[in-house]
Formats: C-alpha cells, structure tokens, sequence
C-alpha cells in the first residue's frame, strides 16, 4: 500500500456492496471500466464480503472479473457455501493456479473443498520444500492447532545481541503479520523462549537476547485441541504462540487471526449444528441444497415425535372420556422442554469451561433438582390455580400441577446427564444434547400427566 | 518475568485447579506456605480460572490469600456470576484499593458491577488526567467501541525519520501490550496513518516516516457498533485499531485480545439469552439466584403455552369424537417448530452478516416458501402413509398430511419475518425470535389440523 495524505474513514463493507450492485447496473449497459477498477482496488477480504452478499448470477460475473493472482486470498476468506458455488465455476488449471500464490497452511484450508485430483495437482506444482509443508499441513485434524497453525516462523538464537537481532530482521522485506515476539531457539531449534517485539524495541542495541527473553506463556503441539489454544490465547491475551514437536522444536506458530476466526467459525457450526444443519447454508444457496441439508433433521425429529405420539396413544381412551386433557397435555410437555434447555444451557457452557468434571456431577446434579423443586412449586400452584378455575375441576387442576412438579425436576436431571454423557462419547454437547432432552420432556411430561390422570380415576 | 534457561510446556489452567485443590487440603492442615506460593506464582487469568473452578467457600478462602495488588486484575478475568460473590467478600476501600492497579478502561469494566458510592471513591482517588479518562470511560454504553477500547496509544509524527521513532520508543520501559503498529498523526492529532512495527523494524533507519506509513485499515469511532468493529479485526486481520473523535484525533485504541473476549462474551450471552437467562449463571451459583434467574422465562412460557392450549380446547368436541387427534396433533405442531427454528438459524446468521436486507426480504421469504414446499410435500407422504396404515383411515391420513404441509409452509414464512421484524425493532433475533416462532408454529400446527379435521368431516 502507498502512503496517504490523509485517512477517510474508509467505507464499511456494506458500502462497497452497495457500491458494487450499482456499478453492475453500468457493466450491464456496456460501462465497464468502473467495476473493473473498484475491484482491483477493494481488499481481498472486502471483495469477499461482496461476493457472499450477491446472488449467484451476479457474484458469477464479478468472480470472473477478480484479477486471478487474487483468486486464492479471495476464496480463503469467503464462506465454505460461497466458497462451493466459486469453485465450482473454476476449472482445474485456474484452481492449481489460484493455489500457487498461498501458503502450505493456506492451501491445506482450501483442500477438502476440492477434488482429490485437483489436491494431487496442486501438491506436484510446488517446489520441495513447500511441498513437504504443504503436506504437513495437509495431516492435521480439522479442529486442532495443526489445522489452523502457519510456517512463517521468524526465530532467533539467544547468544546474539539486539543490534544483531534488529541486524537480522532487516533482512526481511517485511516481517510475516501478526509477529509480535520472535521466538528464542537453540541450535538444534528447540524452543527457549520468546522475545517480545514491544521489549526488543525500547533496550539498548547492545544488551544479549539471552538477558531479555522470556518464558512463552503457552507452547502449543499440531494436535492440541484447537479450542484449548483458543482459550489460552484469551486467556494471556496472546497474539502469536509457537507450536513445537515432540522434542520441543518449533514447527510453525499459531496466531490470533486465525484464532478469531476459529472461534467465530466454530460458534456458527454449532448454531447451524443444533438445528440439524450440517453444511453451512446462506440465503442464496439453491433451493434444492438447503431442502436436502434441513431433511434429515426433520426426518430424524419425526421419529422422536412419533414415540411421544404413542405415550399419548396409549392414554386415547382416557382423552376420549376428557377431551381437557388434550388440551392441557401440550403445557405440561412445553414448560418442562423449556426448563430442560435452560439447564442445558447452563450445563454445556460449564462443560466448556471445564468447570463441570466427572467429581462435581452429582453436585450440579442437586443443584439442579433444588432449582427444579423452587420453580417446578411455583409453577404447579399457578397452574393448578388456573386450571382449577377455568375447568372448574380441582381433581384436574391437583393433577396438572404434580405432573407439572415432575416434569421440571425430570427436565433439570435430564438437563445436566444428556450433555455429560454426550460429551463422554466426545460429541460436541452443544449441538446433539437439544433434541434428546425434548424428547424426554415431551414423552414423560405426557406420560406422567396422563398417567396421573388415569390412575388417580380422575376420568374414572 | 524473568529469563528461564528453559521452557517447560506450562501446566494446563485444568491442572493448576487441581493442584489448589489439592493444596487446600494442606492449608486446612496448617500446612499454609505452598498454596501462598503457587497463588503468588500463578498468572492472574490463571488464578480467575481456579476461583471459577471452585465452590464458593473454597473460593473465598482463595481470594483472601490472594495479594491485594492482583485483586484488580484478577477480578477483570473471571466472569461476571464468580465476580459478584468476590465482591460481596470486599468492603470499599479494598475495593477502591485495587482499582487503584487498574487502568480507566479496566476500571469501567468493573463499574457496572459496584456499587455507585464506590465507584464515586474510586473516581475521587484518581489523579485529575486519569479522572478524565475514566469518566470518559464510564460514559459509552456496552455493545460500542467505547466500552471496548483503552487509551495506552503510541504515536509518532510523520516528519521524522525511522531513528528518531525508534529513539522515541527506546523511552518507554515497555510499549503497551498488543502494539503491532504506531499511530501517525499531525501536530494536533489528527489521524495520517499506521506504520506497522512489522515494517519499522527492516527499514532503513535514515527513512522517513512520511515515506513508509500505510493508510489505517479502519479507524474506529467510540460509538460504532462493537459486533460491526470485531468484523472489522476478522476481515483485516487487525491487531490493534485507532479510535479517532468527530475531527479525526486519536482519542483511544481497541485491541485484539479486547475483540476476542468481546466474541466470546455476546456468543455466552447470546446462549443463555436464548433460554431467557439474563445473569450470568454457573454451576456454583446460588440456587435462589438461578431459580429467579429461570423463573421468569418459564412464566412466560406458560403464557404462550396456554394460548396454544386455548385453541385446542375450541377443539375438544372433536377430540371427544376421535382421541387418536390428540396423539398426532403434537406431531404437526413439533415438525413445524423444528422447520420453523432451522428458518430461524439460516436468517439470523444472514442479518448478522448483513446479507439479508429491506432489499432482498421478499426473495429470502420465496426461497424458504420453496425449501419448506420440498421438504413438507417429502414429511406429508410419509406422515400420510403410516398414519394410514396405524389408524387404518385415510381420511385421517390426508388430514394430517395437509396439516404438515400447511404448518412447515407457515414455520418457513415465520422463521423469517418474525427475525426480520425484531431485528428492525433493535432488539437481537438471535435471542428474542424463537419463542415467537415456536408459538407460531404450535398454535397454527393445532388450528390447522384440528380445524381441517373438524372442516373435512373427519369427525363428522
């Protein structure tokens, strides 16, 4: 970029939007130097953000538009179903291409995006060293440092001066982004400790690095579950953090952009997950693909709520007697669905933070069971109150209240058992413990409601 | 810190909790030095997350221990439902007397919390340069920049050379945590530019300033919006961000490590605002203050269950006539809330990216009347098929059939119009919607197919 006079403050990127949808208007009619030059001129990750906020024709035609040296920066920044309908528009020699101007970990983010022969390709144009990078890159597990770490490691050894170390750095054109500290190694590489830039900085040129460096505050390994660097990096407020091998070598770093965007990413994943969504959708994705990612889901909610369907079944000759309990059964159900994913909520973020472990279940447990009985109480009485005075039933009203009563203690147990145990089969709380906590609130609420009602001879 | 020889991998927050409690034992046992020790050692996010980890008498007695200088820190790292119990146990000198430690951001941070007696000491005990700062502070509501920023700015002047800055900066013991680049100003402050440490550290000493300077990616004003501001940090790959006043000075910065945990934090709210919990609520907080915390939404709730209870009752005539109603109506209503909050996920997320406008509504609404057609005409056969062979009526079939049909077609219009209508109202659809959408879909699911079934003469 080239200096300036003065700063605007530069449009927000709904502007360049607006923008963009007004300048295809003139493309349209044969103007087309205009759009060509905004687009050259906006930042990768501005173009980005126009292109997800067009409809598939339009974003199609500006895609084809993008310089292609910029292809590759462009589709790592787009979203995952944006990111499809792009690709799909590329052929395999302008993808290989667009690859050629990323980095090892950059490329390894695109890959399960592409088809394997596309992958295969790309991996043959690189030169040997990038390519070994590249296929480092390539091993690591979606939601692990691996994944999300890159190479642009600039390390330093301990026995120079600051004046050598400064010396060094200006070796570099400019230094990789995000690099806040260089990291203190030994000959061999392993990790001694690292040096913070803002330190380096204010000391005398001539003091050792050895006699400033510090204790990393966190040394990270390729296969450290992503989220627990996420919560190291908020923890100590860190901006990058080294990743080592086994014998404590640096490999490559971890950095807080890509951390932000994990963290971001993985909450979308999980709100998009609990309704049963697996891919990412947006509202211009095809009709046909958004009906085949919410089906199964239905499907599967289907099942769950023919099994509650035939506990009511079961009681149908009790309905028929008292056509009220038809009407009542739903609130009994509701609230105690309601209750359970309070506590679930509750439950899944002390999971998160590990602050519910396997010693402390039984507590949480209690806790629950006391909360239920304080608002199950309070609960029961307004409704036995209501249903006493608008069905003039005091039998019907006792009944609807103890079931009531029942429902929220079983919905704050359930509350807090389903996501451990789901989380003990190492499946992520937050997403599939909603739908087994309703349907238990759903089938029991009406079991017991209409089980009370049944045998307490209230339909006698 | 000081220079270590070595770097050991640091133990995990997880195994700093269990050695304090292991050491707790100790210090019951009169053995008091090592957990004095560890306590003092450890990092202060590291001593947040052991009060976090333990229940409130532990904790108590672990804040006693903890060396008054930290309080303040400490208390700016755990979470707002640990820090109220901390601060119950402190009276308001000691209180004033960690603020002391804390910079006016920081303070304000903490202010929403105390009591407004202290918070008046705390502002009388500042000098008069800080007393401005903090009132400033105090002064932006949370969800802005304001809220966010702190006011540790570095900057430099655009006529001089790189040695000159680098002499300048040599003055400072440290620079402030997460400077990655200098802010450039006029002789009244006004905002020029950035230049990147990344770049200031390889050039040649004898540039100028005015020669390497980068136009600033975004400069932040104290009331943007703070969610607008994060996307701002993820798109640019920001570190640090000036914030300038109406006439473009420098007025405060905002910073990464300020931008994750604000992620994090509306991610936390957004969960438990979701299920109506307003506080912040962990598994060792207080039973009474959990259930009236609950209690509230689960009222509310009733409210809307009963209206859906209301409409069944019109119904209980026919369900007198035919019990087998009862059991499949909570299928309909079920399916329908389950496509209804799939809707509800999809448009959420496109109103937070913006990709959803007054612009595009109508098509968004098309594209779900769509989808929801696909997947209800996939549900109403298989609804229809097995009903008809488990009741052995294909009246009873069709019925249920076009009801699920009917009510996935309303839960997709819903799941849109109802985000879209609060989001205009600016309240977060990500919170209030979902118990709009599932009385939607609860209520239409029971009129509808009671209604066809009364209407078609099913029940004749």
């Amino acid at each position: 970029m080239s200096p300036v006079g003065r700063v605007e403050p530069p449009a927000s990127a709904q502007e360049h939007l607006d923008q963009v949808q007004a300048l295809l208007e003139g493309f349209r009619a044969g103007d087309r130097a205009p759009l060509q030059a905004m687009l050259d001129r906006l930042h990768p990750a501005d173009v980005a953000y126009v292109l997800e906020g067009l409809p598939l024709q339009d974003r199609l035609l500006v895609w084809g538009l993008v310089r292609s040296d910029r292809d590759g920066e462009i589709l790592l920044e787009v979203s995952d179903a944006v990111r499809d309908t792009l690709l799909a528009d590329m052929d395999s020699a302008e993808i290989v291409a667009a690859a050629q101007n990323l980095d090892a970990d950059e490329i390894a983010d695109l890959a399960p995006d592409l088809p394997d022969e596309v992958v295969q390709d790309i991996i043959e144009a690189q030169d040997v060293e990038d390519r070994a990078q590249l296929q480092s890159a390539l091993s690591y597990e979606e939601g692990t440092v691996g994944a999300l770490m890159d190479f642009e490691v600039v390390s330093i050894r301990d026995d120079v001066t600051c004046e050598t170390a400064l010396r060094y750095l200006r070796r570099f054109d400019e230094l990789p982004g995000q690099t806040d500290a260089l990291f203190v190694v030994d000959r061999e590489d392993h990790l001694k400790g690292v040096l913070p830039l803002k330190k380096l900085l204010v000391s005398d040129p001539d003091v050792e690095v050895a006699a400033l460096y510090e204790r990393a505050a966190v040394a990270l390994a390729a296969d450290t579950d992503a989220e627990e660097a996420a919560q190291a990096f908020e923890r100590y407020d860190l901006v990058s953090a080294p990743v080592v091998d086994a014998q404590g070598r640096v490999i490559a770093r971890l950095t807080v952009d890509a951390v932000l965007d994990y963290v971001r990413e993985s909450h979308e994943e999980q709100e998009l997950g609990k309704v049963g969504l697996r891919e990412e959708e947006d509202i211009f994705s095809s009709v046909w693909a958004s009906a085949k990612n919410r089906g199964p889901w239905l499907a599967l909610n289907l099942c769950t709520a023919f099994i509650a369907s035939r506990v009511i079944g079961a009681f149908e000759g009790s309905i028929a007697k008292l056509a009220a309990l038809a009407a009542l059964m739903p609130i009994v159900a509701g609230i105690g669905g309601n209750a359970g994913t309070q506590t679930l909520a509750v439950t899944v973020r002390a999971l998160a933070t590990n602050q519910l472990t396997a010693s402390n279940t039984w507590r949480a447990v209690r806790r629950e069971i006391s909360i239920a009985a304080l608002n199950g109480i309070s609960i029961a009485v307004v409704i036995s109150v209501v249903v006493t005075l608008i069905f003039g039933n005091w039998h019907l009203g006792m009944v609807i209240g103890l079931a009531m009563m029942a429902n929220i203690l079983i919905a704050g147990i359930a509350g807090v058992l389903v996501p451990l145990t789901i989380d003990r089969f190492r499946a992520d709380p937050a997403i599939a413990s909603s739908i087994f906590v309703t349907m238990t609130t759903d089938s029991m609420g009406f079991l017991v409601f209409l089980g009370l009602a049944t045998v307490s001879g209230l339909v006698g």
